[in-house]
């Protein structure tokens, strides 16, 4: 594992790279995006085809973490979080459905639905949240971290997935939503992990605001989505596509898009 | 496959073998419950290493059948089932939850939760539903059965379970209900799969029985629990608590209970 490694760089190219462990969410240069970037050459000496067997012996074992999709790709997503920083919930390894009578319906013959929301709170924000708690995880045991509070901002899945991974990690969850706007189904998850839910009069920008506010202060550790350790987790969808299809890559994939995210983080994979 | 076999016979032990293609439900002599038999001698045949061998290479694969816990173990579940009369959404294989906190709290230090509810449809009932429209599917084929329409009473999770693999098979589905005793978040799935749902003036048990007159009828194939079939599916989770823990048995396992059709399930697992 230690041969591979990955940081934090400018989105937009700026010099410079961070460790992961570091509570960083944009450039410090350009205020821009920031993305994982891990180093290809050393994961090139590992043949296509050695790789696949290591992915194939890996695939949905009950052998700690390999019991999760993400983590059976760990070199690829997040090589140097150790073993017993790891916080699953066996995400990822989720079916591949063909369409057949929908295919035939509207004229694609060889259509498939990838179910990633099969997952232990019910969405594929799961994906990405095991790998940011566990880094967090890394960085509090490596002594790195101001803080142990995650935060989010969110109307849903996101808090309702990071509150599930932060009570598996033993750690304090805070959750800012708008109030009057959160369906009681979606209050359920965070409240039943026992997350603090904070009902703000603003809608769900004003609370992006704060939490911002509160990560810049070092408060909290920030979990939306412009964290790009989610991405990382999310691109093994992609990964498991192309496993799922024999190691051959679709034409097309067909993506619900808000902020892009799984846009992002599918291209990622693919590449 | 073809070397081993499996058949109805009397739960209370008259004598009589009937094949699982069959619509029975009940013992033609004592009116008692059926249970599926298999022929242990024929499986006794391989070798327990060679079992493990041979579930531990299915576990979770690409390759259909064997996306599915269930059908990864065929030979002890319904061994005479082709593959292309299977129908499956990948059901099984599912997290086994090491519940360190809780089991601290409770003075039960090694305690796991199997989380059999994380499913296409969200229930456990997709482990046996996945058997028992399988079947169907095979006694279709066959051109043995009379109807074509799969139904059940229900007040949620079997109708959801059924309506799905009925779906899925290209097969009717009709749902028979209390009225009014029934949330709508419990009816979108019957609905969104296309079953046809029909409310009665009656409790759950006079649904029962309006089931059992259909089928007695041959104008429904039966799918509540009392169908032996259903009880084969669900008792991987035996299988699959076993290897999970490295194909050691644990020394309790707690359940919750309805008609105690998970108690027998996990039984014949276990045996």
């Amino acid at each position: 594992m230690a041969r591979y490694r990955a940081v934090f760089r400018c989105f937009s190219g700026c010099p410079g790279e961070y460790p992961l462990t570091q509570a960083l969410y944009r450039c410090p240069q350009c205020d821009g995006l920031l993305e994982v970037s891990h180093d290809i050459e050393a994961l090139r000496e590992r043949s296509a085809s050695a790789w696949i067997k290591l992915f194939e012996d890996r695939w949905m074992r009950t052998q700690w973490p390999y019991g999760s999709g993400v983590w059976g790709k760990r070199e690829w997503v997040a090589p140097e979080v150790p073993d017993d920083s790891i916080v699953s919930t066996g995400e990822g390894g989720t079916n591949i459905y063909w369409a057949e009578r929908l295919g035939r319906e509207i004229g694609v013959p060889d259509l498939w639905v990838k179910l990633c929301g099969n997952s232990h709170t019910g969405s594929f924000k799961d994906l990405g949240m095991t790998v940011l708690v566990s880094v967090v995880r890394q960085a509090i045991a490596e002594g790195t971290l101001a803080t142990r509070v995650l935060c989010c901002a969110s109307t849903g899945d996101t808090s309702a997935s990071l509150a599930a991974y932060g009570a598996a990690a033993g750690l304090p969850v805070a959750v800012l939503l708008p109030r009057g706007r959160v369906s009681t189904a979606q209050l359920v998850q965070p409240l039943a992990h026992g997350a603090r839910v904070f009902a703000l009069e603003t809608d769900f920008d004003g609370c992006m605001e704060v939490v911002k506010e509160l990560s810049r202060r070092r408060l909290v550790y920030l979990a939306n989505s412009m964290n790009p350790l989610r991405i990382e987790g999310q691109k093994t969808v992609a990964l498991e596509i192309v496993q799922q299809f024999d190691w051959e890559s679709p034409d097309w994939v067909i993506l619900p898009s808000g902020n892009l995210g799984n846009a992002a983080a599918l291209h990622a994979g693919f590449e």
